[in-house]
């Protein structure tokens, strides 16, 4: 469907809203769970509720039906049963309601003769009215900054992420999982079915949504595929467009088939997409959250070099290696870093160089930023990554001040610095050194400095935000 | 050089040990560290500290000399200056003390000519006098059942893993990591430079003791690569080798060629060692750590086929396609599973199959335990994974009490149930649910029943074990 700049705005920040198909009360989701959400969510807009046999639910006043209502709602939220949603759907077309969440399951995914019909039902009635109709079978809409928070993390946190998903449970996850390290979401939809809205809507509205910095996507399957990539591939030249494809695998895909009713499309037609469009892909919600955090808080390095600076923990050969088989590379400092290194690193017992790998980095934040300054002036050097310990009996640390404050203080005042995140690696089993661990990220985090759990992941993130950048630079270049 | 089986023991179990080089005082890593930490261990045998300016050091009495000692101790821990090493050497070999650690650097690794010559002196003194010499520059030997443990997890714990390294803090790293997801160490050795005893005589060393059920391997550098295929092969079929080749990109190889002196060897030379020896290789401590519990714990599967049972998070297409792209399978379950399932499971909004992914999987232990009877009857099926929820908003749970308990309890009972794992995923950087999911976690190992923290991991490790399993089969069809 062609929608336009803006057509879409009503379904995430509507001023007034309907609820059709709320029971008076009991614990069922749909409706009923749905109001209560928005009113912890404290929705600021009109909540009207419909329902014939009542007049009041949570302590609104309950509507019969939508030509009853005071106002035309800006966005209708349809949990009634699946046969009766087509009524429903001519109600609001009538009234001019344009912009519709269908919560309701039961159509085209369970693969009926009755569950299609009702499917088509909904999709000419769509385009009879010009509704702008999001569903079936999906959680909906979702923006923090408007209040419209009636799943996920509630009540959220605004930010600059867009979230696009076929999957209302990876939806509610990424949300919660994105607020707990501090990145924010401007709109998410889960759009399920998607018979009248789906991939591509979203995906241009979206990319032509200035609060929007970043999108995720979360596919199991597209209509139009050919249509799809050219989409993907515009809007990943505005902005970093990273997906993740759940069903790859047959088994993937036979348990995706159920779940939306829709072919998912071989891997060869998928790895020629991701070729063709230079769209970021990831295949786990670690890979997405941290790729997500490098493209929202980091620009794209300007080449692959990193400099490994740790706080001597003896990483240095295997985060080199973990590096280079991410593509990235571990090089020779310049001669001029090289000069300032060899009069501050003592010979016995650690070796200027890459990596730099010294005890003294770790306790000393003063001696870290000069590093830091280093290796933002070497030619040779395009991102950082900084190894944090979680002192134990291992390292024979003698007790010292915790430097970690006055790190986090440099880095804040150097934004202007090259690409610098930090890995904060617990080792083990211990639940207070994982809470250790989990509490220091936290705190790079709260100042928008990544911090990663482990190197793996952390150069995972790097190589996918270097290869955005090398793909940006080809077509400037063109 | 050619060792029997038990010659080593000493180095392991000693009962009396002198340190040859030990300050009276002073906070400097060494003799006297080494000796504290002997201490504190418990070390049930006699400690004779050696330093000619001292009559008492904590306590113990001290002696001038090798040959004032009152009896031969079984081991030497010598932390002299380098240059005093060989002369150190020689007395020992007079009193006929011929088990040695040599923790002092500064020989072969530095690559000056003085270095070299004086590991060439340490090598000639061994063989004229029978030396079993650990290092130099190196941790040397780590054993919880004999209290010899100077370094590492202190007091450690006692277990059947095996360990042999070229880095002192890896090993360190290991051993606390182990320790805390409740793997005991049988005997752990950092080597060094490998001047004497290197990673054959090791290897064979603990491919002898019955003691040791895994060998977790280490190595940057051999010396005799055909040597070290043929010796590794033959151990690998006796029990699981894990090895951990460090500096497998040009910059490791860089940064590891400072620490021993050693050549790295080529990437192609470690593919065909790792392909005609079947031993199990890994690129990370969590990868390395993961595998020694699947191997520890679980006999390998019988085939490929995973049944992938969740509690209703949403992860059945993402998870399936981890499985798959490990090499493993999610197969369709067999008719009579199925069949059973059917009658159990709820239509809407749960697909009976595999995966089988279900709220009532979580919140009911008695349903799960059903679930895993059919699967350890099911011939589809070789290994379970069961998803295991950390209780959070976005899964809309009803107040439930907690069915791990009996969970845990089932398992206890049924050992001799196909191979069975838990994944236990915090998601996020909230630490409060980081540190509930290590909590479980632990719970889960307490019972040594694997956990890993994302179905990514688990993944691998059953993969790995599948993989030797394999191999072991092929070679009994010999």
């Amino acid at each position: 469907m062609n929608t336009q700049k803006n057509d879409l705005d009503p379904l995430f920040k509507p001023k007034s809203m309907a609820v059709v198909g709320v029971p008076r009360d009991g614990y069922r989701f749909g409706g009923l769970s749905f109001l209560k959400k928005l009113q912890t969510a404290g929705f600021p807009g009109a909540l009207y509720p419909i329902n014939p046999k009542a007049t009041e639910i949570l302590g609104m006043k309950a509507y019969p039906d939508l030509p009853s209502l005071p106002e035309v709602p800006d966005l209708a939220m349809v949990s009634v049963g699946a046969g009766r949603v087509p009524d429903v759907l001519q109600s609001c077309g009538e009234i001019g309601l344009k912009h519709i969440h269908i919560l309701t399951s039961g159509f085209n995914e369970i693969g009926t003769n009755e569950g299609r019909e009702l499917d088509d039902r909904i999709r000419t009635i769509s385009e009879e009215y010009g509704l702008m109709v999001v569903g079936p079978n999906c959680m909906g809409p979702y923006c923090p900054s408007s209040h419209l928070t009636a799943w996920g993390a509630i009540p959220g946190k605004n930010g600059t992420l867009g979230i696009i998903s076929q999957s209302g449970g990876i939806t509610q996850r990424l949300t919660e999982y994105t607020c707990s390290v501090n990145i924010g979401v401007a709109k998410a939809v889960s759009f399920g079915n998607g018979t009248v809205l789906g991939d591509i809507d979203f995906l241009q509205y979206m990319g032509e949504d200035d609060n929007v910095g970043v999108i995720a996507m979360y596919l199991e399957s597209v209509r139009d595929g050919n249509a799809f990539l050219r989409a993907a591939g515009e809007v990943n030249l505005k902005k970093p467009v990273i997906l993740w494809k759940g069903g790859e695998s047959e088994a993937g895909a036979r348990t995706a088939a159920s779940h939306t009713g829709a072919l998912a499309g071989g891997r060869g037609a998928w790895e020629a997409f991701f070729r063709q469009t230079g769209v970021t892909r990831v295949s786990s919600m670690n890979e997405w959250v941290d790729a997500i955090t490098a493209f929202t808080w980091l620009a794209p390095p300007s080449g692959i070099g990193v400099f490994l600076i740790g706080g001597g923990g003896g990483n240095s050969v295997s985060y080199s290696d973990t590096c280079v088989r991410e593509g990235l590379s571990v090089p020779q400092l310049s001669e001029d870093t090289m000069a300032v290194l060899r009069g501050s690193v003592p010979s016995a017992g650690s070796i200027a160089g890459n990596p730099l790998d010294h005890f003294r980095i770790f306790q000393d934040a003063h001696y870290l930023a000069e590093l830091l300054d280093l290796a933002y002036k070497d030619p040779a050097i395009a991102m950082i990554v900084v190894d944090r310990l979680i002192p134990r009996m291992a390292f024979h640390l003698p007790d010292a001040p915790d430097s970690n404050p006055a790190v986090i203080q440099f880095l804040k005042g150097r934004k202007d610095g090259k690409p610098t995140v930090f890995t904060v690696d617990s080792e083990g089993g211990d639940p207070v050194l994982i809470q250790q661990g989990a509490e220091l990220r936290a705190r790079f985090r709260e100042q928008e400095i990544p911090a990663f759990p482990s190197l793996d992941r952390a150069a995972r993130a790097l190589r996918h935000l270097v290869a955005y950048g090398r793909r940006l630079r080809l077509r400037i270049e063109d």
